[in-house]
């Protein structure tokens, strides 16, 4: 039987382009003569739609796509997700399924049982879980059909009490397939293919594993669909980051070789990879093709700005120098290096005459100068006003240069630095920041080895530095993962090496600033726990005692 | 049997705080001779807890706490909300539990069955579902144990394919107590009261209801908790928005009189109480008690300075006017008669100078003048920047001032006049934001009537009307009800009266808003579908085609 794996980038919503998309793709399955095309999960709307779902003539357009596909469907077959009506008088109103098209009809529909609701995951909210088990016999053999998390049972760790092929398994198929939405993180690439293998090898059968690519938003899909032998080889496995198409001969009894690229958990690459795709999808698929960004002469803007430059390409990146009387002479000479290397235009605004006319309006109601830190903020919101000014005008979008750790801690000024439509690195530690740079630069040396290698800082009152107000950045990369990605308390941490009274202090940073990351932009999600939607926790509250 | 209900006000997380006060309420229960007194769910941690459910160490407190309160326990009995570990191998980690607790031990532990997981609830994200049904024995009575929604699928269009109480039934009780942590919503009360009594009615069983009250963040509590009798009359109903306690001398086979208050739904007056006690909690509990606004002279600054009086004190609220060159004369006279009426300072901090400066710094760049809308967005962004200096100068927290009909079109300024750090009407429609007014006025009449009869106007250029670019509000409000609140399709909406190109531009406002709204403060909710974490809509991708 001939398996065409159809690795797709689908936009959310849009049911009318998927569809489109899907049936070019069906038509070069039928031209090489494939028995059956294997779409991702969802793959009708694109994954996660979200609360579209709660909108029942949505749901209803997906079902009519899915009639509309069936009906040109002849002799290959198509397996593909979409979401469908329950019918369910008690129960969630909808499933996720995965629908098989031949002949001009759908034939069968699967549903899946395993609704992740968790992390980024939130599958309970619209669907009801399957519970009833069939087999899909086709061309002389007997498919069990799951749909992504049905096949993560696997460890004992996991969070269902039900196993959907243990009851598969009991109707003797002779494959599996599996039709997913399974996003990136830099740490989930080889946790998949493992457990995938380890899935084949469980059941003692081939496995044909569809994924989509492509970024929602802050979701990042990378594809790397696979077919895997029984004995847990990864006969096939298509590219990553990519759209892709493969279709696999598969035989009975015929033993495949090893066709796996061997994509490697090298985080950085995985990270520059991930982001590259996620800004190009955020603007092509919202329909922007311009980005600006404030260029501070530090670390995280000047990644950025290669990222962007990455993908969008030079001619739409527009970065913009907003110095003031605290800005050190390298921020400048460093920024405009950093352009020249990338052949990129840069602009210039100066902060000072508003800073002070925004001082001299508040004098009389402080009855003071202003100092501190709302002399620090006035600096970085003035930033922020003229770089969204500047997008107004241009119909730019802003990019956001905040990396996780500033983020973590609340290093950052709401409606300053804060602002922006997409948050590039707010999911990447500042010591990934540096590690992705020199990444970078081993590829093409263009940033500046000064900016590499000055002491960060955020030049809002004189010789500023950031280890005034925080640990060293190993330091405090180091504490911030255990509490964030890893759920360890405060004492667990200690126990780590970390200094109590610093611990403690890093904690209630991050808890104290929940308010702030609330109000921040979506951040494009590179690891297994990013800030967003992935971590929602209370903002008023007491957090840690 | 003496029952005591204990309605109270928790702080998430505060574990500790809330033990304090549980034991407090304890001892007037024995002092009073009950035998049993009835917390509402999760009140050790206060509900909704969200992802510290994730920090295993935080469930530890959670049940170190309840073993504390236990060993204090003795004649009179509690039966207390708190999360579990599951200790489950395959499954979720977490039950979510009601703990019954007698004379130094936790005698028995009931979890819930029916979790929660749409709109502003995502229980099954944390907990696994109950499936072990057993009947609290105590002083001779059959207790049947359940939590929140547990007793909301008594209508078939509910979610859930199992009953717990049906289960119950079968062991035959002779009384049902129920611990709840129900959110208030204007169309939430007389729904949940209804629901209570029928649950009396068809089970033939009196029911005990104990609810908290307090606002976390954006979710408010109402409280309301109740006694109703097997005959579905409610003999006791306690306070709504106030913590209360009330013991009920319940007598198998006694017939009860009705002494519900009668609380009815008129919205307005339920969403005034409800947003005062929102912004009470929101700034008790995160340890402030001042806040600032900027005051424009229109509708919805005039009525959040209101209720921010009403809530905080006269002493505790500063409005600032911020005027321009667009501001009319009636702006400041009226801004300035409502705090005279309200007996409250103002501060006045002008803004041309600053808006000067930033297009003089800008022109450059743009080669032209500055104008429209990026002219528009500076006069709101300098506002913000302004507000926000005094609120760090002063250590106030920004009330946000945006009703939830600009919300919905995006009538407003990212890092604009959405700063804040609370949104304060953000769940109410202009509409209803007018009536809530006309309220205020039959109280006392404190907001100038020209505020009430002018026509809406952003005053960001000449002449500006909200109509230049929107509909009336009545026309606009019921598009957008019946849009996010009745999930309507466009054709749906059009056969309500709507002029169909009407209702489309309205949805392309809404749909193409979701950006902005992802960046805005948490939102004080009070209808069934607010803005916030209960809706999640993609940001990016095709929302209707």
């Amino acid at each position: 039987m001939k398996i065409a794996l159809c690795q797709l980038n689908f936009k959310v919503g849009d049911i009318e382009g998927n569809t489109l998309k899907i049936l070019d793709l069906y038509q070069r399955a039928v031209s090489e003569e494939a028995d059956l095309a294997v779409f991702s999960e969802l793959a009708i709307c694109g994954y996660s739609p979200e609360d579209l779902l709660d909108y029942p003539h949505f749901v209803k357009a997906c079902e009519q796509a899915l009639l509309n596909i069936a009906e040109i469907v002849e002799e290959t077959a198509i397996l593909i997700g979409c979401p469908t009506f329950s019918g369910l008088k008690f129960g969630k109103k909808l499933y996720n399924s995965a629908a098989f098209l031949h002949k001009g009809e759908i034939r069968k529909v699967f549903h899946k049982t395993l609704l992740p609701t968790y992390n980024i995951f939130n599958e309970y909210r619209y669907f009801e879980p399957n519970d009833q088990f069939q087999i899909l016999e086709f061309k002389g053999h007997k498919i069990a059909v799951s749909i992504c998390e049905d096949l993560w049972d696997i460890d004992e760790t996991r969070y269902y009490k039900q196993s959907p092929m243990q009851k598969l398994i009991a109707l003797e198929p002779d494959l599996m397939i599996n039709l997913s939405g399974s996003p990136f993180s830099y740490e989930h690439i080889e946790e998949r293919r493992d457990l995938m293998c380890r899935n084949a090898l469980k059941y003692d059968l081939p496995l044909v594993y569809v994924n989509q690519i492509g970024a929602n938003t802050d979701m990042i899909f990378d594809g790397g669909s696979m077919f895997i032998d029984r004995d847990g080889t990864i006969a096939e496995e298509l590219e990553y980051f990519k759209e892709d198409f493969k279709i696999v001969n598969w035989q009975k009894g015929f033993k495949y070789s090893n066709h796996s690229h061997g994509y490697q958990n090298e985080d950085v690459e995985l990270i520059y990879n991930a982001i590259v795709l996620g800004i190009r999808d955020y603007f092509q698929k919202s329909g922007f093709s311009k980005a600006i960004l404030g260029l501070s002469g530090g670390l995280d803007s000047a990644l950025v700005t290669v990222l962007a430059v990455r993908a969008l390409g030079a001619e739409n990146v527009l970065p913009v120098m907003l110095p003031s009387v605290y800005s050190s002479g390298h921020s400048i000479t460093d920024s405009e290096l950093l352009c020249k290397n990338l052949k990129i235009d840069v602009k210039r605004v100066e902060i000072q005459k508003i800073v002070d006319e925004l001082e001299n309006q508040l004098k009389p109601l402080f009855n003071d100068e202003v100092k501190g830190l709302t002399h620090e903020n006035l600096q970085a919101r003035t930033r922020g006003i003229l770089l969204m000014a500047i997008s107004n005008k241009l119909g730019h979008i802003l990019l956001n240069t905040t990396n996780k750790s500033e983020a973590a801690v609340g290093y950052g000024t709401l409606y300053g630095d804060l602002c922006g439509g997409l948050s590039v690195i707010g999911d990447v530690y500042k010591t990934q920041a540096y590690r992705i740079c020199r990444y970078i630069n081993s590829q093409e040396n263009v940033i500046p080895e000064n900016i590499l290698t000055k002491a960060p800082s955020a030049e809002l009152r004189p010789d500023q530095k950031d280890t005034d107000s925080l640990p060293e950045y190993d330091v405090l990369d180091g504490i911030l993962h255990a509490y964030i990605e890893r759920f360890m308390s405060p004492d667990e941490i200690v126990e780590l090496g970390y200094d109590g009274s610093l611990v403690n202090n890093v904690i209630k940073m991050v808890d104290r600033n929940e308010h702030k990351r609330f109000q921040v932009a979506p951040i494009l999600r590179v690891s297994d726990k990013a800030f967003g939607r992935g971590r929602t926790m209370p903002i008023v509250g007491k957090l840690n005692s």
